[in-house]
């Protein structure tokens, strides 16, 4: 049997990265495209990473004073009228409601009819209706700070659409919090961007790197933009979450005013911060290989998959019995603020064992006969090769369990960071920088990420971008304050910036 | 001081319940209107509430083997012209959208454009899009049973709003399933109507009554619909939810087929079952009073409020720090699947008692010096009086607390149904069921629900909605079976119905 055959998939990274993730996708039934433009089925297993992702952030979120609530899906267009350079954002994107009802025409077609006087437009985000309600809320100094936090769908045009990593139609959370002061509001800023950060190394295993957008790729009206970025297996930027300071910009053309200590009626402060369905996106090119998905086990839907090998029809009931009583204890136990949940896959399928590692669970027990009799479980691991099973004494495999966990979690961590710094190189001239970054074929990896000094000027920024698809990703947070020369001009330079192709 | 000038609110049940229902919702901060068309905003407190309903209907989802996935906000027009009956039930309720962009006019106003070749509606409910995916999904028997349940938002129009009760855009989840025979189907429609009942039973202490919708009532395009339907103060019926057997009909314009065991291709059965924030409506209207919002212990954001009396300053010190112990003691504990949520309010308002009252917190403890000195806490509960308040020992309290929150929601369910008892009339004359239902006036209470026989016959069921805005909430299965002669016309009847005046 060749590698081909046994393999999960039908592609590799290394033959067609685009083509390989869409059948990581497929193969590990986490979405399918749908038949509304841009727009994907999140399928039961996708889901299930994505409800515990947001379980995490929003304890998280709550424990930084954060409180949920829900605002209407569809923004009056009058509203977007209000914040010039916010509106020109989203303003190609957007899904419009005109009518309020459906009607058939003389062939019998429903027709959309009953115009709105006032048509709407379907959340591309929330700044402006939430700011609205602020603009009631906020009265004094008393009711700041303001931290509420919305999980809800948005939409945004996409021609170019990848599951989860860009659709138009998305799931998110965004944080809008409203402050007395500049420096109250920065702080949340960058406290949330650190809860953004910490949940993806500590719950997902993915390291990124984070900092300031520059001016042109900020977020539409805000002061400053801080980013985290992501690097998937091709090489290229993913831009996992945002968080955005948003100065006193909304809250003038919102009228979000407070009476002070002092008695002074002033302009708050507000903030906003969101991740969405795309940071499974980033866990699929973070961590998967060429069997398929790969789960760090804190946010796999379920850890552990048990399949009970049937054929000795003597010893069936036994085995079954077996594994039955291995799953109710492993249930009995909480791995990172959750229960085990175990899976017992019972089926007639002749490829379990394969099913289960496209689908990425981190860990699969095969127990038949032998196992029952010896009293041990057969274990594959998803981190290691397939191949790579060994057998373990049942009660050893029991109590190391949450210990085996955390090793695959720091080890596929690791492993992540390794091709973040492997790929990671700092450029001082143009021409190598031009080399580097080069055009490469139709489904190639990028060449990395580079570090590079760079004079702060938007056209030679976009200049770049033109050129060569690239775009600065960020200044890093570990770059400030170490000044050199623009490698493009020789002029000074603040700090060295990332510069990367991005999703 | 009167009793008027004590009270939480401006106008009492009894004086007009529709502005009673609307100032709780507005002082215990639940929502809001919104300047989009008959859409609310729901608050932080709302929110939680329905959180706490989300966690407790999901897990019980889950054990019937349901799993939840996502699909797209918006439903191409043509998918909804495959089911006659399903399209004309929403038809005059959707929000169309039409167009992709906006542009600015000459004036510089923001207009619709990007017309779209095929519009898309924003979905009212998701039967078609879900049972397209599900024609796509279920290929053999071995597909089957597939449970599939969505947590979403979803838009039908509405005039006459009411927050939580009706409102244009609401948050629900509706389940969707698919089955190999008609009594799988049906015998899962049950299943989930039960579940319906046993929650808002045993988390938010409401009683029911259940059974299936008459032939005018049933969801557009079901083959049954069950109800259960709840009592309000004002003896209104509200339906809290649905669960609908959908037989062939949806398989059948959707192509969802499958190859029996047998080797035949035949037409899956279908269900789908959806609660929605309404229930927060019920909620609402089951248990709140004239002082406002009365929460059920298990579903309420939070259970305890702590109110620190800090005007002794010497002591204020030690107050505080013995108000925290309890905190963090009771914050150890875990109710009802959920660790005991406790809120130190030391805010400086001289209304914290009353406003945790109106916002229907259960329990309320006041502590001062002289609880500090003693020992106790002094503690009022939201299902007594507000005045009725008393010491107890602080260990007593914090190792009876789990006691007293069952105690509380054994009292407020045994007041439900001693409401719901006493309004329930069995009527055996056309004569007095006009009477009885007589029209009232504007604001007043309803004259409760009537069981009485009826023919079975839609046009008697037209007339007496015409004549007295009533309608048949359900053929209650507590009567199944017990024959009479119709009230109306004399004729023979299977079982006395329930009618009432609806929400």
């Amino acid at each position: 049997m060749t590698k081909k055959q046994m393999n999960a998939l039908s592609v590799t990274r290394e033959e067609n990265y685009s083509k390989w993730y869409l059948e990581v996708v497929k193969m590990a039934e986490l979405a399918e495209n749908s038949p509304v433009r841009g727009c994907m089925t999140i399928k039961p297993w996708g889901l299930g990473i994505w409800e515990n992702i947001k379980t995490e952030f929003d304890k998280h979120f709550k424990a930084k004073g954060a409180q949920n609530a829900y605002f209407p899906l569809l923004i009056p267009l009058e509203y977007l009228q209000k914040e010039a350079e916010h509106v020109d954002g989203f303003a190609t994107e957007t899904a419009i409601v005109t009518h309020s009802k459906l009607i058939k025409d003389e062939n019998g077609k429903l027709v959309p009819a009953g115009k709105l006087e006032d048509p709407y437009i379907v959340r591309p985000t929330s700044e402006m209706i939430i700011g609205e309600a602020f603009s009631r809320w906020v009265n004094s100094y008393r009711d700041l700070p303001l931290c509420i936090n919305q999980w809800a769908n948005v939409m945004r045009w996409e021609n170019r659409t990848r599951s989860f990593l860009r659709t138009s139609e998305f799931l998110w959370q965004e944080g809008h919090t409203v402050h007395a002061t500049a420096e109250e509001a920065e702080k949340m800023t960058m406290e949330m961007l650190n809860v953004y950060t910490d949940v993806n190394r500590d719950l997902m295993a993915i390291p990124s790197i984070s900092g300031p957008k520059s001016e042109s790729e900020k977020f539409p009206g805000a002061e400053d933009t801080y980013t985290f970025e992501t690097m998937t297996q091709e090489l290229k930027a993913l831009q996992a979450g945002t968080s955005h300071f948003l100065g006193q910009k909304f809250s003038k053309s919102l009228g979000i005013k407070f009476q002070s200590k002092e008695g002074k009626e002033e302009f708050a402060y507000t903030t906003s911060w969101g991740v969405s369905t795309r940071q499974i996106g980033g866990l699929i090119a973070t961590h998967s290989d060429d069997d398929g998905l790969v789960l760090p086990p804190r946010v796999a839907p379920s850890h552990i998959v048990i399949i009970p090998m049937l054929k000795n029809k003597e010893k069936a009931e036994d085995v079954l019995e077996y594994c039955k009583n291995i799953k109710s204890e492993l249930e009995e136990m909480a791995y990172y603020g959750r229960a085990l949940d175990v899976v017992l896959d019972d089926s007639d399928s002749n490829s379990r064992s394969w099913d289960w590692v496209r689908k990425g669970i981190p860990v699969r027990l095969e127990i038949g006969a032998k196992e029952l009799e010896q009293n041990t479980v057969f274990m594959g691991r998803r981190d290691l090769s397939p191949k790579d099973k060994k057998a373990i004494d049942r009660n050893e495999f029991v109590s190391s369990i949450k210990a085996t966990l955390d090793e695959m979690h720091n080890n596929l961590l690791a492993k992540a960071e390794t091709l973040l710094n492997d790929n990671i190189k700092k450029i001082d001239t143009k021409e190598e920088f031009y080399t580097f970054f080069a055009k490469d074929e139709e489904g190639a990896r990028a060449p990395g990420f580079a570090l590079t000094h760079w004079n702060g000027d938007a056209d030679l920024e976009a200049k770049i971008k033109e050129d060569l698809g690239v775009t600065i990703r960020c200044l890093p947070f570990t770059e400030e304050g170490k000044e050199g020369k623009c490698a493009f001009t020789g002029e000074p330079s603040k700090q060295r910036v990332l510069f990367a192709r991005a999703y």
